[in-house]
């Protein structure tokens, strides 16, 4: 296992936690389509999911790629559901993120 | 220290927790004043207090205490917010979990 | 989607995180075998995990039979890392409670 | 409030969560005095009490002052208990890293 895989890993799961929250406030103020249940519930499960794989990373446990496996795929639901706002930067940057997220994940749960 | 207020006070604080996010589901779904940012902030605060809450008593630590003081001030909050609704069933049953929660908690915090 | 079987399904993963946090007290209180870093994980893991799938079905997330599945796994590996002190109460407490909430999320899994 | 001190304390608050949990892998495999449930515990209670604190600053919630507040005091609580180890390298950061996040939260807690 690569240290450096996962201390990036870790890095870009926090990250990803902290964006989506942050959206999560963004998406509530604007309203409308914003504040639609399933993309409010995608970026809750996105924040959780991350803090989870961080959390097994950070424990050390062997269960760290299963929870990377899963936490990918959350975060490319994530990364769907922000891209149906193509006219809002924060949209824009939180899906991005969690591309970034999903792919490294990915690897961890390949190679980690 | 009395075992069974801290027992009733774990049990409350997971039913709190629980009816909070099920409470979030609900007012997403309602959307207009009940998806207000602040009304949504509450109850995602008052959810994750619980649940620390409930985490610090059951590790039996010292600071149960301070944390359940701070958990009786989140459900306060918590409880008013839903206050605001009194027409929807779901928002009276939150703000009745919400006042039992404070009130056990604030017995912990004195007497725990 | 039954909502029984959800229903029955939040609450033993309820049950199973606060049983595992209990359990993590009373290893760390044991000392020796029973603080080793992999048994200690492993019920973190457990607790960490349950309440994420907890969070995950109140939410009403599409992605609840996932995190279900990923929940039952670490609940197994919990009950065997459990089943290894047989005469102590508390493990075999813990180990039926994570085998009764593997079998409840499979069945989330699959059914869900 | 200023933007740049509630974004500093953010990212404190997730440096302090990640040290503390690694730090418990790290005495968890120390054993002897490093894994008494009292050290543990306190690193468990700071790691979450750090995230709660991050949770609330990332919602904008006006409840941040509070959350900080109580970080503070989890976090010299932290420090206090990793000072018991002066010939250990990690714990020696892990103790200045809960002084720096103690600092910034009280200052959060009062100017924030």
């Amino acid at each position: 296992m690569s240290l450096s895989l996962m201390q990036r890993c870790i890095e870009e799961c926090g990250r990803c936690h902290d964006l989506c929250l942050q959206a999560i406030a963004h998406c509530l103020r604007k309203g409308g389509r914003h504040a639609e249940p399933s993309h409010i519930t995608t970026l809750l499960d996105c924040a959780e999911m991350c803090a989870t794989s961080v959390n097994v990373m950070l424990r050390e446990s062997p269960r760290h790629r299963r929870t990377c496996e899963l936490c990918a795929e959350v975060c490319d639901a994530c990364a769907k559901s922000c891209a149906g706002f193509h006219d809002d930067d924060e949209m824009r940057r939180c899906e991005a993120e969690c591309h970034r997220c999903a792919e490294l994940c990915r690897e961890m749960s390949r190679n980690g």
